[in-house]
Parts: structure tokens; sequence; C-alpha cells
């Protein structure tokens, strides 16, 4: 059993919503990573009573737990009182905490307000954390089963003071055995379809297994002991990757650096420097925008007609004609860009159908690459933007798809 | 007193930091400006047993809770589950829910995996919330003090229910006297520029300023009490206003409906039945994708080289220059795409110095419209996307900055 951990967060503007809580989703991270199991976030507002309630409460069920905010100089910081209060540990001055302050202000050649004093004021016993970043030390102290251990809520004075001052502390006063993650990125299979296709492979209760669905891919996440045998880990790891097929775009947690889609894609483009121009439909420039700072894109065009690219209008064809005009737009887009590839996205269904999230459109992807044509079809839904995104995801992954096919047949 | 509200949030990838939950942010302000006092945030994991202390403790704190998460088809989506056993209230299957889910299935001609039978499955005597974005329903129901509401946790779904379905059951079980909320938006001008520009303005100590700096816009924000005088508020918003100049696109909370830039510019151009075509560089497509679903956009054109537009490279020439290029490239688009309005962005700065978050580049925005060029020069920097997405406004904003004047010129 790891040990627990729970995330507390202090502050008005994150309980009405003014600031999101990146805070917690950062200490999380490096928490998991560590080998916690972080069991609960929870964040209050400026209420010295829900304070101190909620600081017995974590001292009864967590084993560590890391707080943030509530540490300034001003009335509604109230974290070291609460502290205090609920610990019967009463704040007394620290002269090196203050000098510290004094510093700070010095070498900024400004003068130290009076409320600043009140952030030399610890807790009995407590231990500070020195902080030359800002003027707010933290500090930490073991109450009832919880070590807890206060931090600015600044971002990056938090996260300077974790690495630098809390990390050591915790593998020096916890036994910790990190868990090992890896990520199965894929796209175009729902989260209920993967479980469909995962669901003859016989998982060992010790591996955990998750999901995440995403705009812009879903993964399945496997979480394997600390001790888990790296053959096995691998051999499992392979017939999910079997079940879940081309729809695989990256593995990780496997050695290898890996990201989104389009990180992908830019390595393998990148490595054999190739080029790429575009036309656009439903995904109007987002294909391109996901693309951005990548140099072998070379062009996009979105035109709300066909008609004006040279070929039919779209939208009076069938889909056999779609393939054949897709061809043709490609074909031309190849002679005058010069790029070595072409990828046109042809759309069926009209303006309607893409404005009404219950309609579904469907999506002629046409990849022309060295000689030869690559084509897929699919069938989207959903809000506008959900659709206008799905078309710029599709069309980069028929071009993904037969890059990695082409690395495997190297 | 306002009615107390807590969210709750419910998933493995909110706990271990694998997602920031942006959900409880975006929650809470719509409840604070509701009028509601958000009182707590709390994300717990996919472990039945601290679920279900969770709700009973919440069922004896607040007014109000809304949960996120946990409504999904697979095994750790647990919510309905706790729910059920922390309140007695078994689950039941509800018909016309399963409709639903197998429905949003055949819409997309895939069978539904046997998995998803489980969200049809909800707690005795709950009120069935429909989604028609996603497989999972919502639902409602009070228990001891608190009126719960559960969500899916995919944002987009739990945002349009929450707009949809929950917005108006709020104000009919609760009283609620909300402040009333006024947002300034504009583009171009920094927090601490328009702070310089309004320090002249006297504010009442009953109204409460702040501010809301996004990717998209920069919101000043006046909260007035409840029963504030309508003369005196909108006396005071004018003076902001008028301190802030044509930097200001919208003013939300007066009663006109407002929306975000292109919101704002759809307006304008669908009223006036007008046609745009663009060029873009440094956006890369970014700009024509924010656009999404507005007719009078015909097309974009993306070149990595502007001299593949019939046009010098523009990197060799200067900013005289660039003005001339832009003026003929617009002109040409003009004529060959039949728009009645064209938007060209033209950039100086090489490929190091758009890839380099401490360079800055300038952009050159021209706008032909009716049979006057109008152009206006912006220098942006920061990392990659930061200056993509700021040129992709720039050019949007001077559209809107023309068609708004001219809005005012009839």
């Amino acid at each position: 059993m790891n040990p627990t951990l729970e995330i507390f967060s202090q502050g008005e503007e994150i309980v009405t919503g003014q600031t999101v809580d990146t805070n917690a989703a950062w200490l999380s991270q490096q928490a998991v990573a560590c080998g916690f199991t972080v069991t609960r976030h929870t964040a209050v507002g400026d209420k010295l009573d829900d304070l101190i309630i909620l600081l017995l409460d974590i001292s009864q069920r967590a084993d560590c737990c890391i707080c943030t905010g509530g540490l300034g100089p001003t009335s509604d910081d109230l974290t070291a009182e609460a502290v205090a209060l609920a610990f019967n540990l009463p704040l007394e001055f620290d002269g090196i905490a203050f000098e510290q302050i004094t510093r700070f202000f010095a070498h900024r050649n400004r003068t130290m307000p009076e409320s600043n004093r009140k952030q030399a004021m610890l807790p009995q016993g407590a231990e500070r954390i020195d902080n030359e970043w800002g003027t707010a030390p933290g500090f930490s102290l073991q109450y009832g089963r919880c070590w807890f251990v206060f931090l600015p809520g600044v971002p990056t004075e938090m996260k300077h003071l974790f690495q630098e001052r809390i990390l050591a502390k915790l593998s020096s006063r916890f036994l910790l055995k990190p868990d090992q993650l890896i990520t199965i990125k894929t796209l175009g299979l729902g989260e209920s379809v993967i479980q469909e296709r995962i669901k003859t492979i016989e998982i060992p209760p010790e591996v955990q297994l998750g999901f995440r669905a995403g705009t812009d891919e879903v993964q399945t996440k496997l979480l394997f002991p600390y001790n888990y045998s790296k053959t096995a880990k691998t051999a499992l790891v392979t017939r999910f990757a079997e079940q879940l097929g081309d729809h695989v775009f990256a593995i990780d947690g496997l050695g290898e650096l890996t990201g989104d889609l389009v990180f992908e894609i830019d390595r393998l483009m990148t490595n054999r420097r190739l080029t790429l121009a575009v036309v656009e439909t439903v995904s109007q420039g987002l294909l391109a925008a996901k693309c951005v700072g990548s140099e072998w894109l070379l062009s996009t065009i979105y035109e709300q007609s066909t008609a004006r690219l040279g070929h039919d209008p779209v939208t009076e064809a069938g889909a056999e004609n779609l393939m054949v005009t897709a061809k043709a737009i490609a074909a031309d887009l190849q002679k005058s860009s010069g790029a070595n590839y072409v990828l046109v996205q042809l759309c069926a269904g009209d303006n309607d159908a893409l404005n009404n999230k219950d309609k579904s459109i469907v999506i002629y992807n046409t990849l022309l690459a060295e000689d030869s044509f690559h084509q897929a079809t699919h069938s989207i839904a959903g809000p506008i933007k959900r659709k206008q995104n799905q078309a710029a995801l599709m069309a980069l992954d028929l071009l993904r798809r037969y890059l990695q096919q082409k690395a495997i047949n190297y």
C-alpha cells in the first residue's frame, strides 16, 4: 500500500472560480510519480472555521498533505492562524524568517510594510521552509497521522520549493515505491469500443486499467506496481496494442518520448524531409493551425465552394464521384505546390447538416503520397466545433497511418 | 445570506493530476453569478467508499452540490452506484435514458456496446437530465439539506447541460439575489495598461473591480450589489468604456447578448450580407478556424512562402514594401474570389523569430473593404502558439473595428 496524500488549496479566488487550480494537478502528478496514492483535492476559501475543520479531518485520514495558499501578508491569508488553532500550536515569532523577509525588501530597495511581519509568525514546533523567491516562508509539521507541508500559492514559488526543499524530505520520511504508468494513445475508437476490443485480455489484478477520453485522443492507461517484471509488462502492453491495431499512434512510458498526433507526424515528416500541401473543407484551417511551427507544411487552402478549386461542386456528387474529384484535386495540387504529399479533405453534407448537432456529415480524406492514393471515409456527428476538430484529426490520422506503416516497411 | 454550493469532481485523472479540473472553476463562476456562495471544491478518485463518505458529508453541509464525472460506461465510473449506496436509493433501469443511449449509437451507425446499458441505471427517484451530446444522462435529486446535480465530466457536455437544463432549475429552487456583473471585453490592452487608463475613475466602495486576462480577450469586471441603481451603474460603465476606447469590442451585462470577437464580427457581417476572403501567414489557418460555421467566410489561403501568392517574398521586403505588397495581394484576391472584403496578413520576421519565445515578430494586416484599404501593424512576442493566436486575433480585430465604426456612421 502506498502512503496516501491529499492536496489542500486555500483561496477565495479558487472557490469562486476566478483562478483554475493548476497547483493541485501539478502537485498530484509529482506525488503520484513519487509513489504516493493521491486520494483527495480540497479547496476552501478564506474562512477560518472551514480551514480548521478541514485540517483536523485531513490529519486523521491522510499520511501526507500538501497545502498551498494563504501564507501572504494580508488579512485574508489565514493558513498559519488556522493551523495554530486547529492543532493547538500557538504562533511564535521566527527571527530567521523575519530577517529573510526584511532582506527580500531591502534587496529590492523597498520598505517592508508592517503587514509582512505576520509572515514570520509560525506555529510552535513547525519546521520553516526558506523561500528565497518570495516573502512567504513555507513550513511543515506532523500532526496526528499526517505530515503537513504548507507552501505559498504562487505557482513559480510553490514549484520551486517543492522541488528544492520537499521532494528529498518525502523520500526520507516515507517508504515510496512508485508505480509504472503506460499510456496507449489512440484515435478513432471510443472508450467503450476500446473496452469491447480488450475484453478478452486477462489483466492481472495488481495492474490498474483506466481510460481518458480527450478531444484529440483517447488514452488507455495501465498502471503497473513498482516491482512488476519488465517482460510481463511489455507482453501485456503488446497485447493491448495488437487489439487496438493501427488506431494506436503512440505508447508512453516505454522509454521513448512521445507526444500528440501532430508531434508523431512531425517527427516522421521531418526525419524524411517531406513536405505537405492541404485542402481543407470542414476543418476550415484547423488542420493547418494544429501544425503551427512545422516547416514541412507548405500550404493550406480552405474554400467554401469546391467549385472554386476547379472541380465540380462536391455537394451534388455521390461518394464515388467525390473520391474521383478528390484524386483530381490532389494531383493538381501536387503539381502546382511542388509538395511531396497532398492531403485533400472533401465533405458530403450541406451547411445545415454541418451546423446541426443531431446530424452527421461524411468526410472523404485523400492522401496522395509518392505516386499512390490512400483514402478514408468517416462519419462525424455532434456540434460544429466537434465536427471541425474531428475533420482535422481524421485527415491528419490518414497521413500518420501511412507514415508509420512506411516506417515499419523500411 | 446566499445559499451555499459545493463542487464535487469525480475521477482518478483529476486526483492523479492527469487532468486540470477546469470544470470546477467554470461551474463556480456560474454559481457565483447566479447568487450562490461557493464554499468548497472536492475531487476524489474512483473509490466507492470515498465517494459515499463525501456525498453524505456534503448532504449535511451545503444547500446545493454540482458533481461532475463518473457517469461513463466503464467499470471505474461509480457515481450512480455511490449515490445509490450513500442515500439508499437502489439503481433502477430508466427506459427513456436507454432509448436515448441506443439512439445515440444508431445515429452514428455504431453498435451499442453492452457496457453502455449501465448508463441507463439511475438512483430511485432521481430526475433524469437528458444529454443529447453524449451517452451519459445526468440526474438530480434532493438528499438531506442538499440538492445534488450529477453531470458528465466532458467539459462540452457538462457546460451545455448546465446552461440548458440546470440554470433554470436553480432559479426556481433557490431564492437567488445575484450581484450584477458587467464585463467589458477588450483586445489589444494589457491588464496593467487598463489599470493606468482607469485610475482617475472614482469607484464606489460597494462596487468590486476585477480583471481577467484570457488568451482571446482581457475582461474588466465590475460587480454591483443586487439592488444597485441602473442609472449609476450605466454611468460608471460608460466612464470605463470611454477610457478604454475602441479596444472595447463588447460589454456584457447591459442586456444585449454579447459573445467573443468572432461572435461580434459574425453579427455585423451577417446583417449586411458581406463576404470575406483571407490570406494567412503566422496564424496558419487559425483565423479561418475561429470563424467555423460563418457563411460569410468564403476562403482562406495559407502559404509558407508568399512568393507563391504571385508577389515578392515578404521576408526580404521592408515595412513600406510589405504594405504595398499586401495591397496588391488583397486587390488580386478581391477580384479572383469575388468576396466583398479581403483580409491579408503578412509578417516580417524569420522562422527563428517565430519559434523563439524571447523574440518578437511584426504583423502587417491589411483590410480591403469597399474601395479602401485599412492597415494596422502589431508587434507580437511569446511562444509560437501565442504568436499564432494573436496574429489571428489582430487581423480579425482590424475587421471588427472597421465594421463597428461603419455601424456607428450609418
